[in-house]
């Protein structure tokens, strides 16, 4: 997991690099942002639904979507953030955020056709168990629509802050209140499509997805 | 804001290009993640903490900071995005998510020392209100371990998709309940510095912080 460029350079004590922290991390906070470079050369940061199968990180577009035509079987960065809280310290520069952020360096590729049902599978498994069984399946025409791309997870970081301001021994006596106001992405109430057939149940288990 | 590498291309009728629309989404939700071309030559995603003044956002990091001296002067695409909801069709093609997200391309330029700490303050101003009074000010060496990078927003965009899924003509009869589970980010109950000085109190703005 660790290279070259995967390395961090500074506050290196916050940056992890075993498989199964970022393994785990990945498989709970599902909205990516990809760094690649666009058809005009110049880099362009497209946010996405990430899921993970082994060592393997997925998202899909449409099949004319311009991003994948840029990214196939180029160098990019996917980035994964969680936003964990907010940090307050006693002087500007002791203010900070709590966080995990995991980014993974690699050359993507365009997942062959014959994989991709299998691959959008995978995305429901993980993001909605037991889902995928329930809906109409997807038709040749719904698989021509769409395009999976997946990256190695081999060069890759896992950063994390997770504790308050630090500044007790510079600015100890100065008299604000600090600490930490945690935040985090939480589910509200399903909110039921008028169209739904009489019958058609919500299923509880849809209210465990994890966003973080 | 509208150019030709802001435009979207597919699904037009999400993009918005009017600069007050744009401007709000960037005050409410000040995580972003920018895409730079690293020391490598290649495309990295860095999160970071965004905030806009006039018709400029501004970001900062440790002067040391690898990632501010690989953008300077460079282009940039800096992203921010909301995850909303988790939309839920009938069939897997017809699943999605409801979000807004803000791209902003341009060349990122470093602030001059002289303007640093003006920019700084305005960071709290959006963020944090009346806490920037409440602090220890800043040193000359807080400044100087301090670098702050700029973005002016000219060419932009704004992609949001809000409705529930769109497949009651093809699938309706499909018996599988549809609809959206909402998300956000939310804020949890402040946690108190062990080392507060007594009488060191909580002012009750911060848990006004936008999270999206």
């Amino acid at each position: 997991m660790k290279t070259e460029r995967s390395r961090l350079r500074r506050k290196y004590e916050r940056g992890h690099y075993d498989q199964d922290a970022i393994f785990a991390f990945l498989d709970a906070m599902p909205l990516a942002h990809i760094a690649f470079i666009d058809e005009f050369g110049l880099p362009a940061c497209l946010p996405s639904l990430q899921w993970r199968e082994g060592n393997h990180v997925y998202w899909h577009a449409s099949s004319a979507a311009r991003s994948f035509k840029a990214m196939a079987g180029q160098q990019v960065c996917l980035t994964v953030t969680a936003l964990d809280g907010l940090v307050f310290g006693r002087s500007p520069l002791n203010h900070s955020a709590n966080y995990r952020s995991a980014m993974i360096y690699g050359q993507a590729h365009i997942v062959p056709d014959a994989q991709k049902a299998e691959k959008l599978q995978t995305m429901f498994d993980v993001l909605y168990p037991g889902r995928w069984e329930q809906l109409r399946p997807m038709s040749a025409a719904d698989l021509k629509q769409t395009a999976v791309m997946g990256l190695e997870i081999t060069e890759a970081s896992l950063k994390i802050r997770d504790a308050g301001p630090n500044d007790h021994d510079i600015d100890g006596q100065w008299p604000v209140w600090t600490g930490i106001i945690p935040c985090q992405m939480t589910l509200s109430e399903k909110d039921d499509d008028p169209h739904n057939l009489t019958g058609a149940e919500f299923d509880p288990r849809l209210k465990n997805t994890r966003l973080g």
